[in-house]
């Protein structure tokens, strides 16, 4: 099948590449640790030049041959890549952002074989404290058709966002360290050092450490309870492989209860790896969230949609 | 001076040792890097013995030529050497605790020279969720003659350990992993990627983020305000060299918004390095507590009245 368009979701970490038919249907994808951070760096010819640019490198590994095969597709990026310290800089967008309107704004960078790719702005928030996201604006874009008016979307992960999404809008977000938290803590600190793996989810554990977040002595902060993932090991109430779950628990606990009260009774919808989501899912209901739904993750179908909407492929005719 | 008693300050860390004459005045005192998981490795010989064990080479180390000398003298030690990855473990008291009568419950080790170490139990609350102290209980003693009957004492550290003391017993305290956070989070997260060591203490920076932490976005808690220790770079609104500051203040006044309402209107006595002491202090005032004074490092003094109520030395006699 003819392809449409390519579309790079291209974060810190990884870059996911997607090849894209009639209606967005995904025809390949591939993973790459080519992150923004973990650029490839041998040099090597690319267009007839000797290359040694990281971006240049790494966009060539994850497309150069769908590119040499159809060498007119159109390229789509969403993520860190469009940030100071990406390819090229896409100045972020403010809030209230009309999602679906981001593909009026797509930045481009022209790669060295000629191509452009068309980078899509990240969202930032200059209510009280700044907040931003690159790459999530796509996901959201991405998983909205069929959603209600007034819903919250959730994207667990090092970063966790919560993003208000009113008409089609992002009008709030908030961001919590609680990944990058519990794998630091897990990692370098002295509650890592009590800590044993487990095979298995360690659900009583789990659900524990959203009970101490949301109890009293949770009121304290998480600085306080998080002693509690060692103190309730000293005294036997709390086995070694069943200190990381508590500790996940401990950290989504204080998160979710860091969420706004009301909205504990709006729709709820959860986008990201499944694991993960299974245990925001779980802890959301502990904390009295009642509307949670999950979402497959979305972002090619969010690249696609902000591709047709600057109108570089056309959607699919219906017959 | 004849010297009356060896006092260690045994912590994870480090070994203090003090040579206490007279009314415990100190007579002399040293500091090794040989904290319980630290400890020296090179086999000497010790009392005739070719000895590889880290806590004796460590209490050779540090005191060896003191009782080379003075043969007799008592030797007492507080903090981590008691724990169960200590020397030998000195079972916890549980709270209410009096914390003079702790003389009365000092657990002995006898070491390769004949000596025996007299080692101060930690003190464990059990109420809600449990909380330990080792070395903690030793400086609140040293501190508390000329306090009032009812006092909160602050020991900021590693994990600051907050001490409610009614008429001369420890009858709650919390812990907060806020110094231990802040160095895992400066070394090891996204946020000390943008950091840069600043040569002089940014008060202004240090002051936003203890208002940050006490403002309407701080009531989402620490995992969300903490990023804004990376947004406020994107923005332009903190340096560089500004940041390490502002996470400091901001990790600060979470904390201190995690003390009781009640706390502000106690005599609050902090106890500690200088320069953390002053940074809590300044954050206090900003935070609404009003009776704050600092007390002089006193596990010395604390050493000395847990050794004369044991009888292991005498108090100077008034002349």
């Amino acid at each position: 099948m003819q392809a449409q368009l390519i579309a790079l979701d291209w974060g810190t970490s990884s870059l996911r590449a997607y090849k894209l038919g009639p209606a967005g249907c995904v025809l390949e994808q591939r993973a790459w640790a080519f992150g923004i951070m973990h650029l490839p760096s041998e040099p090597r010819v690319i267009a007839g030049v000797l290359c040694s640019d990281g971006f240049e490198l790494a966009f060539d590994a994850a497309c150069g041959d769908w590119l040499d095969a159809q060498p007119g597709l159109p390229v789509i990026a969403c993520g860190m890549v469009g940030s100071a310290q990406g390819w090229s800089e896409a100045a972020y967008r403010q809030t209230p952002v009309d999602v679906a309107s981001l593909g009026q704004a797509l930045h481009p960078v022209r790669s060295l074989r000629g191509v452009q790719v068309h980078i899509v702005p990240g969202v930032i928030e200059r209510v009280g404290l700044p907040n931003v996201m690159r790459g999530e604006e796509t996901q959201v874009l991405g998983v909205l058709q069929g959603l209600g008016a007034d819903v919250l979307i959730g994207l667990p992960g090092s970063h966790s966002k919560w993003v208000e999404v009113v008409e089609g809008c992002i009008t709030h977000f908030d961001t919590f360290m609680t990944g990058e938290l519990f794998a630091v803590l897990s990692k370098h600190s002295i509650l890592g050092r009590t800590q044993q793996q487990s095979e298995k989810f360690q659900v009583a554990a789990f659900d524990r450490g959203v009970h101490v977040a949301l109890s009293n002595d949770g009121q304290r902060g998480v600085l306080s309870t998080l002693f509690s993932a060692r103190t309730l090991g000293l005294t036997g109430e709390l086995a070694p492989d069943e200190q990381p779950d508590y500790l996940s628990g401990l950290l989504i606990g204080h998160e979710l209860a860091g969420l706004p009260q009301q909205a504990k009774h709006k729709p709820i919808v959860l986008v990201g790896a499944a694991d993960l989501c299974a245990r925001y899912q779980r802890a959301l209901a502990l904390c009295g969230f009642v509307h949670v739904s999950l979402a497959q993750e979305a972002t090619a179908r969010g690249l696609w949609q902000l591709a047709v909407a600057a109108g570089l492929t056309q959607p699919v005719q219906e017959a």
